[in-house]
């Protein structure tokens, strides 16, 4: 390598750092440190590995890189601005301000290029995972002799911080089971965390440890040793069977007065401390956001580069289409998240006759009514399938051998399945789910919570919903989980009342395309009559009229859920005693509020103040529904170890309690 | 040893074995599998080298055990009664019934002898490192030469599912860092999961991993070898600077027609597979819940035991009193809870005319000003401290070579911060706390809903507590974090308005000794008036009056944390235009929903329909407080990354637009 290019490659270095420096300074505020310590590393594997196409950050084929450190959002943009992404200068000076496109940690959607929302340690290990698995699928799926359609790599950058949380320890685990060979992970390998040595706290041996998760370990002794990276980089891409964890030994905040502390990591430097390091960079001090021409026109190559890549891709694609018709028709669909026509069509329709089943039991069979004709359905559970009913049978594993295995096996790692749905949700191509008990969606908060502000099309499925969960007991009764998911804006919360509600509540799970939740019974509940009502559009609007009388009802019940079948027949006694009551099932709040105001008031109409509410769990918010005079049947403690219709009865969930509440109701009105 | 002590110790562990299959087939529910394969491991534990006292089930130095694979709880209960707990077998016939001590998984609290609520799994395993961590605190403070008062081992049985989630990576790594050398886990390693075998999700090599984390691990070969499971404890025991995992390969469901799948794990065998299995173990058919007399008299040698030890160790603390009589009162107040008489005289007092102060700062006051008189203070911050405030000055690191320092340092390991402090607060002596950002909450809540379920004394600081975190974005913005705790039952959150507020919620905390929220600013507050307001009283309330008008007021303005400084200002300029506003600071809503109906009238007289509320969170439960005439200034979407008080005022967080919203609802009234 000549004298000249290594200047242009150590100028190139300098000036991703001294823009995050910039970045940092002018917006008083973000984290000088990482970028610092890493910009050789983020330099190396973007201008010398990475596959993508600047101009289209949806090129489907392209290589993925995730700042799992999200802190070091500097540097991405530095990246993303070089490289030549939809980033001026102008959203670099912008950094953390009102408006911008560059905000303090990265987050999906908002700037192009950038792969996951980061910030909270952890999701975007995890996330990755998630998308080679979707790689791997696709590329089991669709690649045919002579046509690698899909093959590329999902790079990271990880930190100390992102190696200590749990749900990277089982994001790890998993990808070592599953052999994700195109997962190559740059560890910033800095030694210093926010409270000081990572001596203080974080003395595992990491190169161990992964190898103990069957990852191939390699280790660069010298974080600015750009050759040393390049090498590691090309090594980690030679293994095929095991993820690879690159260990970069750097110094956090490199060239400026306060490296190798906690001090340069989330605060800026000072004016003077900046001044100092672009001394030491031998930067200009007089100007600011200063890119030298050469290395624009360096980093500019990735357009051409880009365009050629991708170009090429789509002459593949474009053979495919001639020599595998269907399946390029197939992989374009998935691809655009398009559904193919008539594919609710196979979405079961279940007879009131057939008796009671419980709504878990409705998702699996409509998870297997559909899984043949939506090929990309892929999911599991977090070892609890059998429970869950999320197998889809006969479809083999994903990620063991068999190449086209459609079922996946998270293993007891509830927080990695909600972090891998995301990543395989946000690969594209791929309609995830993931399955548990409800009260463990507690584990999996951190990435439902970024499902929401992502906007993943993300499906998880929780059953085991409420008390009537029974023996396990009160750690294993969901009490306050529907209420806390309903807290989480933009995100979709459905708790359907029966089978034919719950293949409703799949169809919108499956059309929408946002993160979506499933609430499922254990227990068994009578089914709805889909002859005699509009179930699927009722659904669909998150509350709807099951039982009616003539004129203004004396009382409207609402109920969510296995609680509808009890104020159905409510209902229904109540008329026996000439008493007038309307049943309103309602299985999203966020549905029914997104609704135009007269539909809401058709069916909860202001003038009827006597409301019952019906839901096994808190009543937090339900005072939003039932109006200052009505009155909630909930449980505002927590569950008992018991048989479930007894833990039901005792806390009030039955026909008789719901009347007499009903009635007294009445009473006060 | 003799052969008739060999099947003494077979009949033992068989009766074990078949009291677990006898309480699972007759409640027709529960875990029949673990206990088959771990009757071994539990028996040689409980007979061989648990110090516990089953007469006196709260010995402070009893050795601890924790059941972290909680499924198995058949097996806890079966070791309970027989060693002599007051655990009668007609509760043991009860399992999984109403009304029973004997629930679905164990419960702290309910059962004697039950040191930890297990079975969501990982929070045992955590717990424990907890309980290691309290013990090596009190052991260094108290113990003097010849006075080893506080000296035992925390024991655990974990399994598969405990070591796959990501809550036991972080605290094993944590455990490992800290060299806590009294911590003895026993792993059921029986390579079965739900889903069926471990090979389908766990190939990692368990033991290197552990080793990496600076474990020492043991091999057992053969979980039915009574020997070789005594060997490895004693190796273990012998081992002072590491903690140490014992694998022990096992058969899950021994010696039944299912054993080794994972159909034994979770359901009743069956009378006809129970039927086989008392046949291989060659037990009386006839008979169910059968104890072999001898068997009984052998297992309840425990009592004359553990009652030697005990006294023993009282004999030790007499003379401890006689030899260290200030030492020994501060054990015996901290033991028992207490705390030491006039301790909140020492809490500060914030003047207004200091300025304003965030309440993280004030805080972090709090805590400096106490931790002189409240010397098991003790806690930390997942790698947070310099923002969260938590940190007591010059007072020591713990569990790194300072023998009594009290500062604890997570790591980036917000869930097990979580799990460990419950631990700490379980072992008893000792008042934890942990802190992160309110929006980290999330990682936590599976741990922060035991604190609650088992009613530990758990404090957690949250700090970073809304939109008003600023550039850090929506990542790192708490939205529905408030709401979601106060979806926890049993849990009291805290969100002080300002200094004296926050000294006042540190108060109850301490004192309360229940699970308990502190819930605090990130950006500056104005501090309230300690010589006009009864603020200690008001925060002990849950809610009170800030500022009033004579007579009845036009509105109530309500507020919590950040946002009352902005309710008293628009109270102010309300007056100004001849409106009368109450202005209400409510801090807790579990405090003041907790109060008689005649305070909560006083506060929230039910006339005064013109209510606005004012909380940078998610509006969801408000209308409980407002009424259906109400209003609410709430955050019912993500944030958004900017400096802090733009956002605010972006979001509405202004004094104007509260009397714009103000004037609004009074013109529709």
């Amino acid at each position: 390598m000549s004298d000249d290019r290594r200047d242009l490659d150590q100028l190139s270095v300098n000036t991703i750092r001294m823009l995050a420096v910039d970045m940092v300074e002018k917006a008083r505020s973000g984290h000088p440190g990482m970028p610092l310590g890493a910009a050789p590393m983020a330099y190396v594997l973007w201008t010398k590995f990475l596959r993508h196409n600047p101009a289209d950050p949806n090129w489907p084929n392209r290589d993925r890189f995730i700042l799992s450190a999200g802190h070091g959002s500097a540097l991405l943009y530095a990246m993303l601005h070089l490289t030549g992404y939809d980033l001026p200068l102008s959203e670099l000076k912008n950094f953390r301000q009102w408006g911008s496109r560059t905000p303090g940690h990265p987050e999906y959607g908002l700037t192009p290029g950038v792969e996951a929302t980061t910030g909270p340690l952890g999701q975007g290990f995890a996330m990755g995972v998630g998308m080679a698995l979707a790689e791997k699928f696709l590329a089991d799926t669709f690649n045919r002799p002579d046509f690698d359609l899909i093959d590329h790599y999902i790079f990271a950058l990880v930190s100390d911080g992102d190696l200590m949380e749990g749900v990277t320890s089982e994001a790890a685990s998993l990808a070592g089971t599953m052999g994700l060979g195109k997962l190559i992970y740059l560890y910033d390998d800095n030694g210093i965390s926010i409270e000081g040595s990572t001596d203080l706290t974080f003395t595992e041996d990491v190169s161990r440890r992964f190898q103990s998760y069957g990852w191939q370990v390699i280790r660069v002794a010298d974080g600015n040793d750009l050759d040393s990276i390049a090498t590691a980089v090309a090594n980690a891409q030679d293994e095929k069977e095991k993820p690879s964890l690159i260990m970069v030994k750097t110094t956090i905040g490199f060239g400026s007065p306060k490296q190798n502390t906690g001090a340069v990591h989330g605060e800026p430097l000072g004016p003077e401390a900046a001044r100092q390091t672009k001394e030491f960079f031998d930067w200009p001090l007089d100007q600011e956001f200063f890119v030298p021409e050469e290395v624009l026109d360096h980093f500019r190559t990735a357009l051409d580069q880009g365009r050629e890549w991708e170009d090429e891709w789509l002459k593949l694609l474009d053979q495919y289409r001639q020599n595998h018709a269907e399946e390029a028709a197939r992989f374009e669909r998935q691809i655009k998240g398009e559904l193919p026509p008539g594919w609710e069509e196979h979405l079961p329709v279940f007879d009131p006759a057939d008796g009671k089943i419980a709504t878990r039991s409705a998702s699996g069979q409509v998870l297997n009514a559909l899984a043949p004709h939506l090929p990309n359905l892929i999911g599991g559970s977090a070892d609890l399938a059998p429970s869950n009913k999320t197998t889809l049978k006969g479809l083999g594993d994903l990620g063991l051998g068999r190449p086209d295995g459609r079922n996946i096996h998270f293993g007891v790692r509830e927080h990695t399945m909600a972090a891998m749905v995301n990543g395989l949700a946000l690969h594209g191509g791929i309609i995830p789910y993931g399955g548990t008990f409800l009260v463990f969606s507690d584990y999996m908060r951190p990435a439902l919570r970024l499902a929401a502000l992502m906007g993943a099309p993300s499906i998880f499925v929780f059953t085991h919903d409420s008390i009537g969960v029974g023996e396990d007991g009160p750690t294993h009764q969901p009490i306050e989980h529907v209420a806390s998911l309903r807290a989480i804006p933009e995100f979709t919360v459905l708790r359907p009342a029966d089978a034919n509600e719950t293949a409703a509540a799949w169809r919108l799970a499956v059309e929408n395309r946002r993160p979506t939740a499933l609430i499922l019974t254990r227990q068994n509940v009578p089914i709805l009559d889909p002859r005699r009502l509009q179930i699927a559009e009722g659904v669909g609007r998150g509350a709807y009229i099951l039982a009616d009388t003539e004129g203004q009802p004396d009382l409207i019940l609402i109920a969510t859920g296995s609680e509808v079948h009890l104020t159905l027949s409510a209902g229904e006694k109540l008329a026996e005693e000439g008493l007038s009551a309307r049943v309103v099932s309602m299985p999203s709040w966020e549905l029914f509020t997104s609704m135009p105001q007269d539909y809401r008031d058709s069916v909860l109409p202001p003038q009827v103040k006597a409301r019952l509410a019906v839901e096994a769990g808190v009543s937090l918010g339900w005072r939003r529904w039932i109006g200052p005079e009505g009155d909630v049947i909930s449980v505002d403690r927590f569950g008992v170890s018991a048989p479930g219709s007894e833990v039901m009865a005792r806390y009030g969930f039955t026909v008789d309690h719901v009347v007499q509440r009903a009635k007294a109701l009445l009473d006060r009105a």
